[in-house]
C-alpha cells in the first residue's frame, strides 16, 4: 500500500470545522462466560443513541493478529503506517516517565539485576518495591554525573524499572542493547550497530562499569541491564501534515508523550474523564483537533477486572454529553487496541469504531459495541485509515483526480 | 500492496463467458432525513431480484476517506491501481469534450480569466456563457494556428473553460502550471519540470503571450491561464492484459474517453439507458466484455435532487430485462464512487457493489442498496479487486500456485 499519510497531506485543505477524537484505550474485549463484553454490559444510553447517527466499523491496529503497543496503536490512529515509523521503546519508557528528552539526547530503559561473578541470576533483581528501587536510583544520580563529556542522567520508574539518559554532541541510538535478554547467561556489553555509534557505545560500556562499582554493595541490585536506545524520533508533524491545529488531553504521561512526539500541543487536565472533557470545553475555541484519552478502560483489562472496565464505560458515557453540546463536526469514539479482561493484556482483536458526523450513513446499528461494529457500514479496515475518514467528515479533503 | 492487475494478468486464460459491468455513476448515497437513500426508495424488482442471487459487498475507490475523480473511480473498477496511474487533468478534460489526442499532443485545460496590469483579478472571467466564450475561442483559433514548429489547436468547453493542444515531435508534459490559482495574484508563466520540456514551456510560454496580444480588446476574456499540461497516457490495454474483447457504452464524451485509453473499443449508442442496453444486444456476439455506464445517477446527486435520482435507479431497472435476457456469465452493478444528493458532489462513502453469477454464494441479501452492501458477502474491498472478482466469476483465471 502507498503512504496513505503522504496522499492525504496532498489534498488536505483548510476548513473551520472541529474535530474530537475520542480514544477509550484498550476498549475492546471478548465476551466473558455470559457471552457479553463489557460494552454489551454497560449502560451507555449516548453512545448508544449516538450509534445510531453514526458510522461504525472495526480497526486492525497494525496487521491482522498483531498486538499493538500503545505506541504503534496511536500512531496508526493519528494516521502513521506503525510499521514504518517504529519508536524505540527507550523513547516511549521515558515518554511515560515524564522525563524531558531532548534531540541531543539519547535515552533508554534499565532493569536492576542480581548478577553473581559475571551471571545475571535475577533480570529484574527480585523486583524491589518503587520506592527501593528509587533510592537507589537516587545513589546512581548523585555517584554518576558525567563520562567524558556526556551528561549522564537517572529517572525512577516502577519496581525494578529506570530510565538512563545521556546527553551531549553527536551521539547515535543504533546500538545493540547490554541485556542477556535470560537468566544464568553473562553480562553483556552493548555493541555500536554502525560506525557512528562507536562513541556512544563506549560512553554505555563505561557507564555499565560505573554503576556496577557504586552498587557493588547492593545485596540484590548490584548491576543495570541497559537496552532500547533511542533518540527524540522525527516524525512528520501532525499539524502540518493535516492543517489542524491538535490538542491532546490525556491523564498519563505516556499518551501526552506520544502526542507531543507528533507535534500536538499538550493541554493541562485533571484526572477523571469529566475533567478532561471539561477541558476540551475550556480550550473548545483554540483548536480544530482534540485527542482525549480514557486509560483505565485499559487498566482495569490488564487487571482482568470485567466490573471495574464496565464501569468506566459508563463514567464516559455519563459525561458524554459534555463533548456532544460542543457539537463537534467530527466526533470519533474507539481504542488503540483491544485489551480482553480474560487476556488481562494488549490484543490483535479489531477494535470497535464509531465516526460521527452530518456526513455518516448512519441508520444501520443500534449500539455501540464489537458486535454492532463488526457489522457496521465502514467494514473492517485499518486504524491508519481513520484520518483519512476523518479529515473526510470534516469536509477537508479536495477530490483525488479528475 | 502487489500489483494485482499483473498477478491477474499472469492467471487470466481465455474463455468464452460473458460479462457485463454497469457502472451507474454516484449511486451510493446517504439516507435523507427520512432515513433512507434513493436506492432504498427506488422501486426496483428487477435489482432486488437479483440481489437475491448474488453477491453483495461495497468498494473503497481509492483510499478510505478518498473522494475520487471520474478518472481513478473508472481505472479502479477496470483494475488499474488510481494511485499508480494518476491521469492528468488536461488529457481528461480533452477526452470529456470529444478531443482527439494522438500520441505528439500535450493538452491542456485552459481558463479565460481577467487580468488588469499584470494582476489576475477573476480566474473565470466573470463566468461567460459556453456561448459567448466558444466566440473567443473561434478567434483564436483563426488567429494562432502555430508557434515555432507546434501546430496549435483550440477546443471550446463549458463556460470560461476551453482545451488546448499542442502537436509536434518531442513535446514534453512536464510543466508547471501557468495558473496562479488565487485571484489578485500576477500573472504566472510556465516553467519546465525536466529539462526534456525546455521547448514545450517556451512555446506555452510564447502562446500564452500571443493569447493575451489577440484578446486584448476583449472586456473580460482578455486572457488565458494554462494548466493540467498531459500527454496521452500510456496503459497497460485491457484486452491484452486480461484477454477479453472489450466494448465501452456510454452516452458521455468523458467515460468514452477513459475506456478508449485503455483499449477498449467504444460503440456508437443512443441517449437513454434503454439505448444503451440495446446497443449490448446488438453486439453481444462480438465482444466478451461490457461496460455500461450510466451517467444520470451522478448528475442528479451532484444537483441534490433525490427524486430524479431515484427516478433515474428506476429507469434503470425497468430495462433491466434487456440485459439479464441476454444471460451473461457474471453481469455486475456498482458505481465509480458515491454522489450523495445532500452533498451535492462525489464523495469517500463506499460504493455498493453487486456481482451476479452461477458461482455467487447468493442468499444472504434481499435487496440492492447501501446496508444490504455494507453487510454482503463480499464485504468492504478496494474497487481495484472487482476485477479479480470478475474474471474468477467468469471462470477465466487459472489457480495460482499448485
Amino acid at each position: 500500500m502507498y503512504d496513505r499519510q503522504h496522499i492525504l497531506s496532498e489534498l488536505v485543505q483548510p476548513a473551520s470545522t472541529k474535530i474530537v477524537l475520542l480514544v477509550m484505550d484498550g476498549v475492546g474485549d471478548v465476551p466473558n462466560e455470559k457471552g457479553k463484553t463489557p460494552l454489551q454490559v454497560a449502560k451507555k444510553p449516548n453512545l448508544d443513541q449516538l450509534a445510531k447517527q453514526s458510522d461504525l466499523g472495526q480497526t486492525i491496529p497494525v496487521m491482522h493478529g498483531v498486538t499493538p503497543g500503545s505506541g504503534p496503536g496511536h500512531l496508526a490512529l493519528f494516521g502513521y503506517d506503525p510499521v514504518k515509523y517504529q519508536i524505540g521503546r527507550g523513547i516511549l519508557e521515558a515518554l511515560g516517565s515524564d522525563v524531558p528528552v531532548g534531540e541531543k539526547d539519547v535515552v533508554a530503559r534499565a532493569n536492576f539485576a542480581t548478577i553473581q561473578g559475571n551471571i545475571v541470576v535475577d533480570r529484574r533483581a527480585g523486583r524491589p518495591s518503587t520506592e527501593e528501587s528509587s533510592k537507589v536510583v537516587e545513589k546512581l544520580a548523585r555517584s554518576i554525573q558525567s563520562i567524558e563529556d556526556v551528561k549522564i542522567s537517572f529517572y525512577p520508574g516502577k519496581e525494578h524499572r529506570f530510565v538512563v539518559k545521556l546527553t551531549a554532541d553527536g551521539l547515535d541510538d543504533r546500538l545493540s542493547d547490554a541485556d542477556p535478554q535470560k537468566e544464568g547467561k553473562p553480562f553483556i556489553y552493548t555493541q555500536p550497530l554502525v560506525a557512528e555509534a562507536e562513541k556512544t557505545s563506549r560512553i554505555v560500556n563505561k557507564l555499565l562499569d560505573e554503576i556496577r562499582k557504586v552498587l557493588s554493595n547492593e545485596p540484590k541490585m548490584n548491576c543495570a541491564l541497559i537496552r532500547g536506545f533511542s533518540k527524540y524520533p522525527k516524525l512528520p508533524q501532525f499539524p502540518q501534515v493535516y492543517k489542524l491545529k491538535a490538542a491532546a488531553v490525556a491523564t498519563y504521561p505516556m499518551y501526552r508523550g506520544i502526542a507531543k512526539l507528533v507535534g500536538m500541543e499538550v493541554i493541562q487536565t485533571g484526572n477523571t474523564v469529566k475533567e478532561e472533557f471539561e477541558t476540551v470545553k475550556t480550550a473548545w475555541k483554540d483548536f480544530d483537533f482534540f485527542y482525549v484519552h480514557v486509560k483505565k478502560t485499559d487498566s482495569y483489562g490488564e487487571d482482568g477486572d470485567f466490573d471495574s472496565k464496565v464501569h468506566v464505560i459508563e463514567e464516559v458515557d455519563g459525561v458524554l454529553p459534555i463533548l456532544l453540546q460542543l457539537q463537534p463536526d467530527v466526533l470519533v469514539v474507539t481504542g488503540d487496541h483491544s485489551t480482553p479482561v480474560s487476556l488481562k493484556s494488549h490484543s490483535w482483536h479489531p477494535v470497535p469504531l464509531m465516526i460521527h458526523s452530518k456526513h455518516t450513513r448512519r441508520g444501520l446499528s443500534s449500539s455501540f459495541d464489537e458486535f454492532e461494529c463488526a457489522r457496521g457500514s465502514l467494514g473492517t479496515i485499518y486504524a491508519v485509515d481513520v484520518m483519512g475518514l476523518i479529515l473526510a467528515h470534516a469536509l477537508r479533503l479536495e477530490k483525488f483526480g479528475a
